[in-house]
């Protein structure tokens, strides 16, 4: 198929090694040759540059080392801030976490937490023996990627807010280490990664939906970055009121909240504000689990509208395999068979019915989507990824 | 960003070279070694192989030269089989035709008129100094692009058609030179290629609505090369009925017809079936651009019902473009600003409002993109694009 082809360099022959390595495993420098079209000798004078790097072990074979380049993903989330270190041949994969409410708290405080969890990650990747060359800052809402900007985030109360420069400025780590990346996005990338299929469409349910959506191996991003803001498509023109002031917005009818008054009867006890979304769906679980009718009914309706939101979704895009993650994956029990009940029915139907399953990765997808897309700067550029590139030493603590 | 990256192999090398002098132009071996990262001496190598299939000339710097493979695009439209021929360097177009009624033909009878014209055409490209390197045939409807089959095609009355091996068995062209492809996609294809912008959605009306993708320089395909099968995304709970049997799919809102009824009073003689959809669109520009009250607020309705669709699918896609093809395009006068107003309105909106235009290429865009697709043949394995690699002369006449 087309591609709009940049000019590669000699940036792109190292990208082009190093990732071989990671789909081929160990391989000798002729094998290599063969995999990649490169000229023999090309591929010796790579090798010896990624061993230079640290990211290669020469023994016979060419094999990439375990615990030496770590990419990091820092989810900003309602109640934490949790970072996901993953090493580059994806054997480990390390956690840190602060509890807060960035929404409650100035973006510079937030900055400052981000920074907190990701300078004691850093230290855990250096005591595994490896070194951070990329962090990928994670938020939901409508995130530019180009600027480092989270322009719209309404449950963090977020609006044009630079967070890359923030986060820059708080902790002092350079800019060119850090990306931005919304949550749906990169659970898709994480989800991908889990179970490579050319095409995927991944649903995160919260408060809001979010979608990510992997065409033919490759993350679609949108001109803006903004692609998989599928939350107000407008579904139903006499539906429920959205907090965007549409009515019939997808979210509306699907989002955590729709889920609760879908399944609660009215004054019901679930409906206290006060108790918090685990809380709330461990409720939710029990009483469906129970068979509880009101628990069951509401679930299977949320299914059904989730379905014909995702009929829309795959009719346009035919994806092999949708993946349910956040509440959603949650409630798997209840909610899978609706949706698989309206996507067969869609309009493509016989035709091409992707499977629908649940994420296996729970919550900490879009982290550790975040932390494959830094992990994905050593690959693109593995001349910048030493261990001495960066001195995270100095990040402040 | 990520990708699954297959195994380049010396294919690779040639069509990277070949791709980076269209896209860069004529250029010394040493300025192609930069631009590809390759080695020098392998520039030379596979300058040479270039040389020898008579597809570059070197003079100093090395170019592409023109008429020399040319890629066709056959499309079987509902009044007529259209054949495209684009060379390499896209700076020569040839065409053929052959009006029939493919609905009321057997798939042998279409299948012989589709070898007619590539007869017609192919000896069009060899007295312009060149010969074909690959043909796309073009189908409306759910095409199964691997499998070379038309799984859906109602306005053609097909279902499960296997037209490549048809045409394969009634003209003795050989399989491998052909391939099969949906119109909105290569519509798409070909917009893309006129204006370049990475993410591109472009929307075909006709009696049905079909969308075509480009994500990031890739044109979608999907699973099963489904991708872009919107007419019956579920639009309005109570609108009209479709041809599905469903309601308020979207084409049942924006299709031709849905147009004529918009536009047309109770026993007007638009609504006579013996006219034909040239004279159709002629009418009813005729009345819009005089003025006529319900012309207008007709085509305002179809318009702001095709800015919801769009906006859904701006929602999701986040392209530059959105490109209005086939019927939309012709009435663009009074299509374009209520789908503009639907998509400034839509959820996105200010953040990422995508530019909103009526195609430039007219009814040749899906045959254009066919053949671009037939000439990638020639980038993906320039070894295999040489003038005696078919023998074109024995394709029958």
């Amino acid at each position: 198929m087309p591609r709009s082809v940049g000019s590669p360099g000699r940036r792109d022959t190292l990208a082009l090694l190093a990732r071989t390595l990671r789909e081929h495993g160990p391989a000798s420098r002729a094998r290599l040759a063969v995999l990649t079209g490169l000229p023999k000798a090309t591929v010796s004078t790579l090798v010896v540059e990624l061993a230079r790097r640290g990211l290669v072990r020469v023994a016979g074979r060419v094999e990439l080392l375990p615990r030496t380049a770590f990419g990091i993903g820092v989810e900003v989330r309602l109640t934490r801030v949790v970072a996901t270190a993953v090493d580059l041949d994806g054997g480990t994969r390390l956690s840190r976490q602060a509890v807060c409410e960035p929404a409650a708290l100035r973006v510079e405080e937030v900055a400052d937490r981000i920074g907190w969890v990701i300078a004691e990650l850093s230290a855990d990747v250096r005591a595994a023996g490896g070194w951070v060359c990329g962090i990928t800052v994670v938020a939901p809402g409508l995130i530019d990627t180009e600027h480092g900007v989270v322009r719209l985030a309404p449950r963090l109360r977020w609006r044009e807010v630079a967070l890359l420069d923030t986060v820059a400025a708080r902790t002092g780590l350079p800019l060119e280490l850090l990306a931005l990346g919304n949550d749906a996005n990169l659970a898709a990338l994480a989800e991908h990664r889990a179970d490579p299929v050319p095409d995927l469409l991944c649903l995160v349910g919260d408060h809001g939906v979010g979608a990510g959506v992997v065409a033919d191996g490759v993350l679609v991003r949108g001109a803006s970055g903004y692609a998989g803001e599928v939350g107000h498509m407008a579904l139903e023109p006499l539906g429920p009121y959205c907090a965007c002031g549409r009515r019939g917005c997808w979210e509306a009818c699907v989002g955590f909240d729709a889920l609760l008054h879908a399944v609660a009867a009215p004054g019901d006890p679930l409906l206290d504000p006060a108790l918090d979304a685990a809380e709330s769906l461990a409720v939710v679980r029990a009483r469906a689990s129970a068979g509880d009718w009101r628990a069951l009914d509401g679930l299977h309706r949320i299914g059904a509208a989730l379905g014909t939101g995702v009929a829309i979704l795959a009719t346009l895009l035919n994806p092999t395999a949708v993946v349910l993650g956040g509440y959603f994956a949650a409630l798997a029990e209840w909610l899978v068979e609706p949706v698989r009940a309206e996507v067969a029915a869609g309009p493509v139907a016989a035709a091409a019915v992707p499977s629908v399953r649940a994420s296996a990765l729970g919550a900490s997808a879009a982290g550790a989507g975040g932390a494959l897309l830094a992990l994905e700067r050593a690959f693109d550029d593995p001349a910048r990824s030493g261990p001495d590139h960066h001195d995270h030493e100095e990040a402040p603590a």
